[in-house]
C-alpha cells in the first residue's frame, strides 16, 4: 500500500461488482488516485453467514499472481494457498499416476474463493479514496453520460454521475445488457452440456485424505471428477457430467452404485452417508462461456472479468484472465496517460483476441481433461513436449506452460502452440522413418531461439537423443 | 382459403410481430382453427405513409414459395414478382457476363417486401378466427403462464393469457430477451464489418435501365453492389462495403469519384444528382447474424423467423428460411397432433441445425459473392458442377440448387456439399492426371443415386466426356 499516491485527480470511477475482479480493480484505480466507488448488489461477503453459489476453490497461477503483486497482495494470498505440483490421475482400476504441470518447482495454487474475495475487499478499503457500497442494486445507467441510479439497502434511490463505469459484475453482467442494445456489439453465450456438483472430502485422522499437493483427476471420457485441497485439510471434489447423466441418478443407492463403478477409491474418503446426502443438496450447476466485443462504450464504460469473458473452468484461467485484465488496462492507462477516450478503444483492441483465445482453450481443455489424459498418444506427446522444452527451453514451450506460468499473450500462445504441434508431429514422423531406416544423426548446433530454428535443425537435435 | 377449417378448438395463439413471418404464421395457425391474435408494435403497414427501414426487395425462392402455397398465397405473390434467371456480373471494365442460377427454367423472384407484407396481413385477416392488433407495445410476458401485457395505442393496458406465444418479432426480438434470462439458452449475435446502403436506379425512357431478369452484381472483392428489379421498372441497388470505407466518402464529389473507379456503368443509369443526394440520405446500415438454441420455452413459447435466426442477406434465404419455419412447425404439429408440449421441443430439435447451417452458408456467401465470382477457378468449378449435375442429376447437385430450388434440409445440403466438393476436386485431380498420361476411359454404367456411387464410378463418367 506504500505506493498509494495521494493524487489531486478527482475523476470518479464506479466499479460495478465487488467480486474478485471488481475488488482487485478497485485497488488498481485507487492506486492511481481516482475516486473509486464500488457497488455490490449482495451483502458484504466478510459479514455474510452463508456464501452462496460459485465454486469453493480456484487455481491461482502466474498471471493472477502478477496482477496481485502490482497492488502488493501476492504474498498474502500465496501464503494461504496450497501448491499443486502435478495432476494426479485416478484410473478406474484405482491406480494413481502423476502428470507434472511444468518443470520442477512450477506449481499452481489452490486458493479459497471466499477468503481471496475478503482479502481483496479489505485491501481496496484501505485506500482512503475508495468507498465500498454493499446491497446496492443497479437500477439504471447511461453509457453516454455516466449517470447511474442505484437502490440503496433501505430502498431509497441514489443518483451518481461518474467519469468511468467499470462492469465487473460477472458472467450475467447487468452492465453488459445495455451493450446488447447498441448496434455492432458482438456477443455469444454458450452453455456446455455438462453440469457440475461439489462434494467435500473430509480430513482423515486430522490429515488430508489424499496427497495434498496435487490436483486430483478422475478422467472418465464423457465425464470426470476433480479434487482440490483446502487449508482445513478437506478436499473439494467437483463432478463434471452431462446434465442428462445427472438426471439418471435419483436415489442414494444409485449414487453409490455410480461411484462404485467409476470412482471406487473416493467412496471411503468422502464417506457413504455424506455422499448420499451431498449429492442431492443442490441441483447440478450450469457452465457458460461468454464472448463479446468490443468491451467499451465511448470513454464511459468498460467490461472486465467474467462480464467480458466468462470461460468454462477447465483451464483454471477464469480468475487469472480476469486479474490479468486489470494489469493490461493498467498498462494501457500508462501508455495513454489515463485518457479514457484513447485507453478504452485500445484496451478492447488488445484484450479481445486474448480473452477469446483463452475462452476457446478452456473449451478445448474441457475435452482434454476428461478424455485425452486417458490416451497413450496424449501422454507420449506430453512427455515429448517436456523433453523438447528441457532441451530447447526458448523454442518449444508446452501450451500449458505458456498459459499457466508465463504472461505470453493468450492468442500468441495459441498461435505458437499450433506451430509447435505441426513441427513436433512432422518431426516424430521423421524420427519414426529414421528409426525404421536405422539412420541416426548427431548435430550439436543448439538454436538459440525459434526464429533461427528450421525443422531440420530442430529434429536433428531430437534424433541426436538416440545417440545418448 | 377454402381449406380453412372451422374447428371447435379454442386454444389461443399470440403471434408477436406482424412482419413477413408473423403474418404468414398467423395464416398457418388460423387455418388450423386456433384463435389467433397478432400483436404488432408499429402501425398497420397497409395504411402507413412511409415504410421505414429494411431492404426494399427480396429474393423469393422454392422454400418460401412452398410455404406460401400451403396457405394458398403462392400465385398472388409470384404474379407480382420479377423472375431473375441468372446473376449478371458487371466487371470493373464494364463487361457483363451471366452465371445462371440453375437449370433452364429455374429462377428466383424479386418481390417487394412492403407489398408482400401487406398481402399476407390481408390474407391473415380474412380468417374469422384472426385478430390483428397494431400499435400494441409488448410490456411484459411470462414463459411459464402465457400471461402477456401490452400497451394499447391509447396508452391503456391490455392483459391477455394465451396458450402459445409465437415470437416473430425480428432480429432484435423482445420475446427473445426473456429467453436470455433463462439458464442454458445459447445465443450469439455477430455483426459483420460491412454496412449497406440502398440507391434507386430509375427507368430509362419508361423501360428498365438494365436487363430486368437478372440479379446484377458488381463484385469488387472487399465490397460489392447488387441490383434487383422492381415492378415499377426501377432497380434497387444495394452497396455492401466495410463501414470504414463508407466513412472515407463524405462529399458528393467523392461519391462520383468512387463510382467512376468501381461502378462506372452505373453512374449514368442512377444519375449523378440522384447518386450524390441518395448516398447520404441514410447512414450505412449494419447487418447482424443471430443464432440461438433452443427455440422454445416449455409448451408456451416459440421463436421463429429472424427472432430465431437472423442471417446476413448474401444467400437470399432470410425470408425463405423464415417462411419454411412455418411449414416445418406445421409438419411437426401434424406429427404430434398439436400437443405443444411435444411439438415445441421437436421443432427446436429439427429446426435448430438447419437454421444454423443457413446462417453459416449466408456468411460464406458474403465472401463468395463479392470475391470468388471474380476467380477463374470458381467459375470453372461452377461450370463443372453444372455439367455433372446435368449428367447425374441425382448424384451431383450444386449447393446453390439444393438451397434455392429444393427443400433439402439446410444442414443436409451442407453435408452433401462437402462430400461433393471432396469428390469433385479429387476427380479433377484424377482428370488432370489422366489427361497428362493421355489415358481415356469409357464407362457407361450410370449410377442411380449417391449411395451407390464410388469415386471411381463417378469419375469414370466424367472422363468419358472426353470421348464425346
Amino acid at each position: 500500500m506504500e505506493q498509494h499516491s495521494k493524487s489531486t485527480k478527482k475523476k470518479v470511477v464506479a466499479v460495478v461488482g465487488g467480486g474478485l475482479v471488481g475488488a482487485l480493480n478497485a485497488c488498481y484505480f485507487a492506486k492511481r488516485g481516482f475516486e473509486v466507488e464500488v457497488f455490490e448488489s449482495r451483502e458484504d461477503i466478510r459479514h455474510a453467514k452463508v456464501v452462496k453459489g460459485r465454486s469453493i476453490n480456484l487455481a491461482l497461477s502466474h498471471r493472477g499472481r502478477q496482477a496481485l503483486k502490482h497492488v502488493g497482495m501476492e504474498e498474502t494470498i500465496v501464503s494461504k494457498g496450497i501448491p499443486m505440483n502435478a495432476r494426479m490421475i485416478h484410473s478406474v482400476s484405482g491406480k494413481w499416476s502423476e502428470i507434472p504441470y511444468g518443470k520442477k518447482g512450477q506449481y499452481i495454487l489452490s486458493v479459497d474463493r471466499a477468503n481471496l474475495n475478503k482479502e481483496l475487499l479489505t485491501a481496496a478499503e484501505k485506500y482512503p479514496n475508495t468507498k465500498l457500497n454493499f446491497d446496492y442494486k443497479l437500477l439504471d445507467w447511461s453509457g453516454d453520460t455516466g449517470a447511474m441510479t442505484f437502490a440503496r439497502p433501505d430502498g431509497s434511490k441514489e443518483h451518481i454521475t461518474v467519469d468511468l463505469i467499470v462492469g465487473c459484475d460477472g458472467a450475467f453482467s447487468a452492465i453488459r445488457k445495455q451493450f446488447l442494445r447498441r448496434s455492432r456489439f458482438n456477443f455469444s453465450q454458450t452453455y456446455i452440456p455438462h453440469g457440475y456438483l461439489e462434494l467435500t472430502m473430509p480430513p482423515n485422522n486430522g490429515e488430508f485424505a489424499m496427497k495434498p499437493n496435487y490436483l486430483h483427476i478422475w478422467p472418465r471420457n464423457t465425464f470426470m471428477m476433480i479434487a482440490l485441497p483446502n487449508l482445513d485439510k478437506t478436499f473439494t471434489c467437483t463432478l463434471f457430467m452431462p446434465f442428462e447423466d445427472f438426471e439418471k441418478i435419483t436415489t442414494g443407492d444409485e449414487v453409490i452404485e455410480f461411484f462404485q463403478k467409476y470412482f471406487t477409491d473416493a467412496i471411503p474418503l468422502i464417506g457413504v452417508d455424506a455422499l448420499q446426502r451431498d449429492f442431492f443438496r443442490l441441483p447440478a450447476q450450469a457452465m457458460v462461456s461468454v464472448k463479446c466485443s468490443p468491451y467499451h462504450i465511448d470513454d464511459k464504460c468498460v467490461l472486465m472479468g467474467d462480464a467480458a469473458h466468462a470461460v468454462v473452468p477447465f483451464y483454471g484461467q477464469g480468475m487469472n484472465a480476469g486479474f490479468e485484465d486489470c494489469l493490461v488496462l493498467n498498462e494501457v492507462m500508462d501508455q495513454f496517460n489515463e485518457d479514457f477516450s484513447a485507453v478504452l478503444p485500445e484496451y478492447s483492441r488488445v484484450r479481445v483476441p486474448d480473452d477469446h483465445a483463452i475462452a476457446d482453450l478452456a473449451m478445448y481443455n474441457y475435452v482434454e481433461m476428461r478424455a485425452h489424459v486417458n490416451s497413450k498418444w496424449f501422454l507420449f506427446r506430453k512427455r515429448v513436449d517436456t523433453i523438447l522444452h528441457t532441451l530447447m527451453p526458448k523454442t518449444i514451450i508446452p501450451l500449458y506452460t505458456m498459459v499457466t506460468f508465463t504472461r505470453t499473450r493468450y492468442h500468441d500462445a495459441v498461435k505458437r502452440w499450433h506451430w509447435q504441434d505441426k513441427v513436433i508431429n512432422q518431426g516424430l514422423l521423421g524420427c519414426a522413418t529414421a528409426a525404421i531406416l536405422g539412420g541416426s544423426y548427431l548435430v550439436i548446433k543448439y538454436p538459440p531461439d525459434m526464429s533461427n530454428v528450421t525443422l531440420e535443425k530442430m529434429w536433428s537435435r531430437v534424433l541426436a537423443l538416440k545417440t545418448f
